[in-house]
């Protein structure tokens, strides 16, 4: 590992060490496409409609009752209900950035006042246990959520802290980390928290300060799980990773969130410390994980019960439940990983899971949002009512809010951090990970500045041209990620065209004025399952680029159900105006059985070969309800 | 529909209209087989185990702390735990029947002398509610569970009264069932009860004691339920049926054991009203169950979260929930149609559920039972402690006990009960359903008496002789059911073998003496699903006479794996010791992949074919841990 590059402001994540140096958010400017429409959208339609919200459902208005003494027979909300106006600020502070300007400087302002109000002498703050009427501070652990509310608050001052601020907010968290500090450190309460997150919170924090003391705490509290000091639960201690010694353990387990947020803070303070055993432990876990227990989409999830990691290869795509926030989850593990080991493939994994999982999570309006990313619908789904909060899970369609409204304040957050995961920095010169058009503009570690403009319509079309329009005095290397799906891509330089492999293709010697063009293949390509995973035995996908596509009732003729089809995996998808296309026929069914089980072999298709339409999962259920499925069944 | 015959006592269910009538238990005595040995392991193992238990968990010490005032500050248990002391009150009223003379009186009569003393003066009953320290009677209907618990202490009475008692608990239960009526009569609270029960037990106190009031309450309840007057959860009102009303729902759905008690009470009150729509609405709303939402195995549930049925189709072996009482709602279910419907077909719904869900719970030696029965296992479960209550679905192995223990003390009363299950009498003679070694003898509608001995290894065996002992006066036919899976079944009488077909074979002119041979299949043979239950698509099941095989891992080979095999669906099975043997090749996999996916589609097997033993499910997992599948895939 090099050591760190004091680098630009506006940082989401900056480790003190690793093989290569994030960008901060200002270094990256997205102009046009895919992402600056997602972030155009989180910030003219997400961002009104959070702050609606968490008016409308009384949490921005817990922290008023807890300021004048009230709140003790109004709360609203669950235990969590503050970390959702946290994760708001967060995604405000990104946004507002260094810019003084920002029309969005008014609104973060007033939910600070507001929240800072709320925080007792002693820096505690949480609008649900310990004002009077209320269950003592720290009294149910388990469910409490309190360390994961403060994790929250603390990753909304780090962002003001990284984008030049030293506000009220920061104070706030400031005084809620020694408060931490003092109450679960030595001498104090032995226990952690149900959720993870003030773990990697805290590391953040140190980074951010240079404050030892919250380092020190962040690695008691991942040392201190899986000790059992919370207690048992239906589900079993597994659920919060209290199970089982961070070190002790192979796998990611448990419930999906918690994991990945605690394998986020494991990273970061492994990181910090020169802790290579627990940086290649959380590794493994994750490796496994990607191998064996995530879905196509990057989603991560089998069970709705308990919102948690299945076993290995179980991965239903009916009962997938790939909850929003476990794919931004496994974006914060990826990320890190990849800032540690200089693993540039892990860019793949972080452009499957943004395409496929979080921004699949809000319609296109902003209005609404997935809280689950099932590969398969079924049945058509009701209509989600437009006026209150669903429960998390019961919406099979997009929802405005959720009783457990985790995904959308953490969409938003991540979307306001987006350009910082395009592109990093190392001794050698820039990578490129993610490709929109725009540009970026920041310091090498080795000195001077390099400055490129990326001209794109991807992923409509997989023809990136990178154009230098700064370079260093001293030589420099640009090297372009080139994702696993990406088979017979080609880097033009200077009129020569070379076949460029994964994960990265280097490119030495440029000058200003340079332009390498980067062509990444975008025909519709089959893939298929491990054959471990039963769930989706005999069946195949459809990707397009870094796009898992699916088929939608929407999209069929009359005669044809997404439950009686079969795809002639011998035929190749040919490419269809924003989408593809495959070749199906219709499977014989008995609607009229007295039993799903009998005698006979079922029978492939039958009838003439049909075109089946398949579009970006991304974009699906956004006609009205419809049926959809990922996974098609092959011919035999 | 003809009338009642007033038939013998110790019948569990008894119409009061219906094609089919049902006998007593002590019309059947079964002597010798498998339904023997489990009602002995019933009698002698089961029944401790649960009085053991009861009495450790303090759910027993309930009705005393109740009756001594103290039960405000001390009571154990879930909110339905009373509802345990009741069914295995039942089981008891049934094992002693009108025998004055069981040892297990003295157990039950401590054990209702206990419960009596619990009872209010207005007739009210329940450990968990209306005490001082305890929240008021009726407060929470969504959860609480009064009327559910209710319910079960009625059908404690009922089997009481069915067996020639009037004993106390035929008092508390009749002074509970007027409290019922006071309350939630005409111009008392509008309300049902989270938990259908009451409704199936209110009709048999009816039919039990003559009095329509029962009658008449137990319809209130059922058509009041779907009107919304049970609050919105998490999971929606579908969970516990209120939803949607009975009349207009065309599916079983929400949580399983709920959606099929609430059914047997209908189908129950349709036959005492003669109401043919709601009988005919609630039928169809059981085949299509049966068609569509039903595992092999017959068991019913798919998902853990809510112990729903999913939607149609959606049956994952793995994560098949399939309680246990659910198997026995379905079970109470098919009896009822059968009786109203006169449709022999329902006793291979019967048989299925009995042999593969019913007789899969208990551990071999009655003292530890399963919750859920998934077809499919794919890690080793942890040891489950002996000594303490798991919660229900967490253990993957069976648990001497559990938080929510409805299954073990279903188990108990449904074994109790098995002898009526064996046959029906009808104005043309004597049906046989089940087949189990041992004498039936029972009046007949039309007059006369007629007896019949079987002698049968069944299902050990496919022969099955039934000799007639006593025969009536006027003619009259035997009906021997065939499954439907018994293609090529035979019938031999007088020397002369005829084919016999599903769902029933006909005999004729038999006298005292004469005796009928049939002789089932016993073949192994292949069951494939339907093409639209993707979880098993490419699979096939191995079925041996009524019994569904698995493979499970400790008769596997140490070189072959249960995620890694598959089977020659092209050579039949072929029987072997105590199950069947089928060919099967290793598929090979690849442990390092970095992702569960690719461009390649999965090979076939490869190597030497090798036999796979496949053994009944039922017996599963009594030879400590194990991986196990039913669904095997097969070889493209």
């Amino acid at each position: 590992m090099s050591t760190r590059m004091m680098t630009s402001t506006c940082t989401p994540v900056l480790p003190g060490s690793g093989d290569l140096h994030p960008l901060g958010i200002h270094d990256v400017d997205i102009t046009d496409g895919f992402w600056h429409r997602m972030q155009t959208t989180n910030r003219d339609a997400i961002v009104p409609h959070i702050a609606e919200w968490e008016e409308r459902t009384g949490w921005l208005h817990n922290v008023d009752a807890v300021a004048d003494g009230s709140i003790g027979g109004c709360r609203t909300g669950r235990e969590f209900a503050d970390s959702e106006v946290y994760k708001f600020l967060e995604s405000l502070a990104w946004q507002i950035g260094d810019d003084d300007s920002s029309p969005l400087t008014e609104l973060f302002d007033s939910i600070v006042a507001r929240v800072a109000g709320a925080q007792c002498e002693d820096g505690y703050l949480n609008t649900c246990f310990g004002s009077p009427g209320q269950r003592p501070r720290y009294s149910d652990l388990e469910w409490g959520h309190e360390l994961y509310c403060y994790g929250h608050l603390i990753q909304a001052g780090v962002a003001r802290l990284r984008s030049g601020h030293h506000d009220a907010l920061v104070d706030v968290a400031l005084r809620a980390a020694d408060h931490i500090c003092r109450t679960f450190g030595p001498g104090g309460l032995e226990r952690v928290c149900g959720h993870p997150e003030i773990e990697v919170a805290l590391v953040e924090l140190y980074r951010a300060t240079g404050e030892r003391r919250y380092l020190d705490q962040a690695r008691l509290f991942l040392e201190r799980r899986g000790h059992h000091t919370l207690a048992d639960i239906e589900f079993g201690r597994r659920y919060f990773l209290d199970d089982t010694p961070i070190r002790r353990a192979s796998v990611l387990r448990g419930h999906a969130v918690r994991a990945l947020y605690l394998a986020s803070g494991a990273i970061d303070a492994a990181a910090e410390t020169g802790d290579s055993e627990l940086l290649g432990i959380v590794e493994g876990q994750y490796r496994s994980a990607l191998a064996r227990r995530t879905y196509l989409t990057g989603g991560m999830g089998s069970h709705h019960q308990d919102e948690a990691f299945g076993d290995d290869f179980e991965l239903p795509p009916d009962r997938a439940y790939c909850e929003t926030c476990a794919g931004i989850g496994s974006v914060m593990v990826a990320w890190r990983l990849l800032l540690a080991t200089g693993d540039i493939s892990l860019a793949d994994v972080i452009e499957r899971t943004l395409y496929n999982v979080v921004a699949a999570s809000p319609r296109l309006d902003g209005r609404a949002f997935f809280y689950t990313n099932p590969l398969h619908q079924r049945v058509r789904a009701e209509e989600v009512a437009d006026d209150r909060p669903s429960p998390r899970a019961e919406a099979q369609l997009r929802a405005p809010w959720f009783e457990v409204s985790c995904c959308p304040t953490n969409v938003s957050r991540t979307l306001a951090q987006l350009g910082a995961y395009l592109a990093t920095t190392s001794a050698d010169g820039l990578q490129l990970l993610q490709y929109a058009a725009g540009r970026i503009s920041t310091a090498l570690p080795g000195g001077g500045r390099v400055t490129v403009r990326v001209d794109t319509h991807y992923p409509d079309d997989g023809r990136i041209a990178v154009t230098v329009e700064q370079a260093p005095a001293e030589p420099w290397q640009l090297t372009l990620g080139i994702p696993r799906w990406a088979g017979g891509a080609t880097v033009t330089v200077g009129g020569q065209t070379r076949t460029a492999e994964a994960p990265a293709h280097v490119v030495s010697g440029l000058v200003a004025g340079g332009t390498v063009v980067l062509d990444l293949p975008m025909a519709p390509r089959f893939t298929f399952p491990d054959p471990r995973i039963d769930a989706v035995r005999g069946s195949v996908a459809v990707e397009l680029g870094p796009l898992v596509l699916c088929a939608e009732s929407v999209d069929l003729p009359g005669d044809l159900a997404l439950d009686a089809v079969a795809v002639d995996a011998g035929a190749a998808p040919v490419a269809a105006d924003d989408g593809a296309e495959v070749r199906a026929m219709r499977v014989p069914v008995d609607d009229l059985a007295t039993s799903a089980y009998g005698p006979d072999r079922p029978s492939g298709g039958r009838g003439e070969p049909r075109v089946l339409r398949l579009v970006p999962y991304y974009r699906w259920a956004n006609r009205g309800p419809s049926t959809m499925r990922v996974w098609l069944p092959t011919l035999p």
